[in-house]
């Protein structure tokens, strides 16, 4: 079994980080979902990490808000890419767990998506172009669906554009 | 043939990204190295890209500073997993190259590292990671390579450690 | 025939930068509003350049959000003066549009505004100027627009000052 | 006559601004340049556009740093084109000066580049393109200076390239 | 006749800065309050402050937003005292007000007060210390009403707190 | 008696800091709650310090908004420790409080926890651990709070969990 | 005996503030110049304020670095008008001095200048410029001063401006 | 036994924080210092806290840069006091290495001091202040510590202070 594994370092986070699961889905990759937390759960999350990549995670995804350790305390355990998505917060305009998550030191990479829910999204299609490495059925579905996403784009501006 | 393309957009990029190239060999992984602009040489990122695809590039690295948009360029012609590194700059704390690579839109991934050479390490460690996912010889020496920086990190600590 | 030629990276930057074209409106000035993004459809991005240099596109005006690469992307592939627009948004205090829109590279400039609706009034307004450079009526019309403006001051002023 | 006036807030800006004046003179652009202060000199500044107006100004570049006035003031007292070059300086990572430039109220553009040399360079780049809208030669020689950037990167890139 | 111009640089600012008058009053300071822009009307802005200056203005507040140059525009044109008001907006965290505000440069200072509401009534406490070290019933003034706030804080605290 | 004392500079803290009464309160840990400030009433904070620390005060708790001098004030006037909450305001996105409470000069320490309610909860949660040090019915108390929390958030996950 | 005072909160700030000595004794205006800390001397500070207020201290210069709090500490103490210099730093771009000097709440004014020696400078220009209101002789220096700037800086256009 | 635990992700942080061990040697209290690093090594981390704690650890004091997962990482592990110290770095004015020590999640303190050398100070003070609550020597040498650093900072005055 190949999957994504989601996790999340709170259920707060849930609503932003099941566009991630959407995103799968609609390419067909299996995931697991899973709430974690860096500080309130270690030993879970090491654990969780150890099982995931047993039973065939391929990549993680992490996303916690701010001092938002849970992308590089996975990276910690995993020599597996590692997708991080900064949550969005009420103070220092995200930049805390923006900052957080990218900054790590070297030999512990994580790969970091935009703040909140387009980061979210994001995640899921780098993990899905990291699959698509080995599965030619979604590099194929990729292409398709950026397609998709440049009609519906041409779409919008055709509802609006003045073009002499 | 299967390799990691790196792309910078200037010539005063490449002593920080020959770090990412150092990572590469370590691994005994392929990789170009070539630079091109996303605002002084569109045509020539975009046929690159073409045709480092059609090579065997598996994952590009894209570096650049200030409003940095190489990796955003590449991500926008390729649907393989695209990684980006904020070069450090003078002004506004680096935070424009940051904030220009990561927050790209919802479909258009770039997984993003940390500022200057940390990140383009760790961008050769996460291209090496998503490798290692169909190459068991790569898994065992990403784990091999996790090992030693350890053992290095416990022989700094001895070199000055203070235990009771 | 002399036009402006107005580029957004997506619908919801519609409402914002109508403040655009109706400054273009206001002054007589011929405009092209358009949806294209940087990322999601960039050969769209650079053929419609193109055209509307053909057309007789005299200035560009590209608006953009987060990682907003869309004025650049435009300025690569033009010579005619650009003007960018950075959106605003909910994360990082909307420094990453405005820092990814102003800080390009020397040789391709972008003539950058404030942050939203302020900065795409602006953009049009910076256009009618340079329009207004080989034509007399919009130069005057500026000056006429301009004591009009500081006509509204005045009596915005006369409703609640207190003088001595 | 047609040229450029160049204006900047202190001599300490000379150094960064000549860089400015270089790139006009090597598209045989005329220029004035002119030291001034918005809050220093506000007479002098005003007096200066109003006679430069006159004499054939048809764009002003304006450099100032800290809580940068000048390009603002500028642009208050003139509806020519204003394009605005950031300073940079020792405390706020520079964000006082951009910040001061760019965020003009509506009405009241000011085109902003990016902060220090590249920006002064691309403030010329800018000024050459808004004047070559009606100079077919200058038009050329844009096109041509493109080229010519985009050979030397491609040159810069020939010296250090990786291909395999 | 002695009193406290108070300007700002638009309409939008007067519910915060008619704060700053409400202040003047219960000191009994004369005021006067008006709105000129350091941009829409700089002329009126001078012409101002030569009339209020001769009417005998004694200490100007001036209140503006984003690239907030009115305060400055103020100090440009007189020796008197000049207080500057930051305004709170949308983007950039208010750091573009305050910091347009408070980074002058050396001979033209602004003393500036807090962003928003607490700054256009400090402005007009500052102004009133400046007055009072001419006048002893402002100084006894400034010493009661110091009291009556501490009076305030202390049965604001009784409403609440536990003491054991 | 031992207790804990929190102190906030404004009544409008007080919804936020009844939080950190409420965390001791359910440790069955002492506490007084005061409002003072280092601005308004510096005598009485002088004061309160003094007494609180002779009636049994072992840390103290302040928090305060905008320029937060409030733990820094109580740091200078006792040598207990002091831990500091910085309030989340509308403007600077809460880098002004966080800043006036952290970067405090070396010999006057202040222990700064996370904006906001969270840090209001963790000013607490530090008071308990510390004075757990000397009390085993806490620390016991401590462990078994937090295998609640881990508790509570397994349940979270269960809520929402996709295992595969 | 009428004067300014300058208080510094670290012997470090020392070569920074002594521009502000220079300023006033270029104006004869009397100083003293005093080093004390609102935190590691904090009744120094106070007595220092208490006793410089019988002796004639009519304005009093307070700055300090990081957690700025010496201003504040000074404007809870007098009436008198206070102004903050915030030093310059090696964190935080100087945001920490800065926002610590000038959020202050209402009630409690901190006239805040420019980071540094600009600021320093600006301090004793503004303070002259208060004790000027009731001395014609300063007021009158001050117009000749800002007239030898202007000269001044009009000098240092001509060694370097064109003029076509 | 009795002790401090001294932690640092990196030998490049020891220069700094042998400034913590300094402190701690001057009143006499006992340390351990050790470097481990919560991504390069997670499990020599969990291990050394459970054995330090074990061996009489009372307070942790953990300092690293970048995304500064040190301190959170050992506060999940440990109910004990945990205080962070920010390395200061090279980019994004070190509000990375603030904004990962100090965000922590409600249930998980981290009690943080200010970046870099002041803060590996105040670590080393705030933890001798923990320790002094049930140590009646610690409490007097604090004080007097105190009272040396005031006479430090006269005496510093008096070098160069003047007084009318």
């Amino acid at each position: 079994m190949k999957f994504v594994a989601i996790l999340m370092g709170s259920k707060s986070d849930y609503e932003v980080m099941s566009e991630a699961a959407r995103v799968l889905e609609s390419f067909g990759v299996k995931y697991e979902l899973f709430i974690t937390s860096a500080h309130r759960s270690p030993k879970r999350t090491k654990d969780y990490i150890k099982e995931a990549e047993q039973k065939g995670a391929k990549v993680f995804i992490a996303a916690a808000g701010m001092a938002a350790h849970l992308a590089g305390a996975v990276a910690a355990y995993t020599t597996k890419p590692v997708l991080g998505v900064p949550m969005s917060g009420s103070s220092l305009a995200s930049m805390d767990s923006l900052f957080s998550t990218v900054q790590m030191p070297s030999g512990i990479p994580v790969g970091t998506l935009a703040i909140g829910k387009a980061g979210a999204m994001n995640a899921a299609y780098l993990a899905v172009q990291i699959l698509a490495l080995n599965d030619e059925n979604l590099a194929k579905a990729l292409k398709e669906e950026r397609k998709a996403k440049e009609d519906k784009l041409i779409k919008d501006s055709k509802s609006v554009e003045v073009i002499l």
